[in-house]
């Protein structure tokens, strides 16, 4: 897996959280995943999949910082993950997706996306099973940092 | 979403417990997912694509009824969800929706399957945010309940 399909999703993940939330984020350098993250507290995450190549990507969250996104989102001054936070990360992880499938689209990668799912619960530990690395980009915010996992490996 | 979508699903999870697992398994009856389930500690999420209709598979075990299972498919007596215990979620994801996508693909329904993720972590509670009903099935079996909640909805 190389940057042209890792950065679609960086640019993708800026975008939406800039525009709107208006969130100022600093993603950091794409790595290879070595070791288990620092657990996040809701995870978004959905499938992609095409004749070439099929994929995933999961954004995790800590409690704070999606709180301060659904402030800036929203206007819910929340200080629990509800249903509404809920909602807002699976749209999140929808807009991300889509944005970056457009992108890939006009490099000649056709992707049908699934729908998105929400994790929550303490001290999740995502497993992509894939054969193929997963990359990790941390994104830094003023209220914490999170991680856009993706993964993918080529079709069987 | 109706019977013919998720007899497929509950056939291959009876089936390969069985065979692979010589667990003896009691499939309840499927129902609409109203509240939120009794948490699991690990769960094997896989998404499927195809023309006509998208969907999810997500199979959620408690610690107990995942540590007889690996005992029985691998003969390993674990007492904590490890690597190995993930990587045999990850796999009877796998096996469940491929045995599920062949029986479905004789009915003319192809899919692309994606690459399985699993999740730990303590009280989980998955949302499927896909504009269909989610169907609960309970499994019974001699350590406990787990559950296997299918979503689909059509394609846009």
């Amino acid at each position: 897996m190389d940057v042209e399909f890792i950065n679609p999703f960086l640019n993708s993940m800026s975008s939406v959280l800039t525009t709107m939330a208006t969130l100022s984020i600093n993603p950091g350098g794409a790595s290879l995943k070595q070791d288990d993250l620092p657990p996040g507290d809701v995870t978004g995450i959905i499938s992609m999949s095409s004749p070439q190549t099929r994929g995933t990507l999961a954004i995790s969250f800590t409690k704070p910082v999606i709180l301060e996104i659904t402030k800036r989102m929203l206007g819910d001054e929340l200080s629990e993950i509800d249903d509404t936070v809920i909602d807002l990360v699976g749209e999140i992880t929808n807009m991300v997706t889509g944005s970056a499938k457009r992108m890939l689209g006009e490099k000649g990668y056709e992707f049908d996306m699934a729908t998105p799912i929400v994790i929550t619960g303490v001290d999740q530990k995502i497993s992509h099973l894939a054969k193929g690395p997963v990359i990790i980009i941390p994104f830094e915010t003023e209220s914490g940092t999170f991680y856009v996992e993706v993964c993918f490996e080529r079709a069987q």
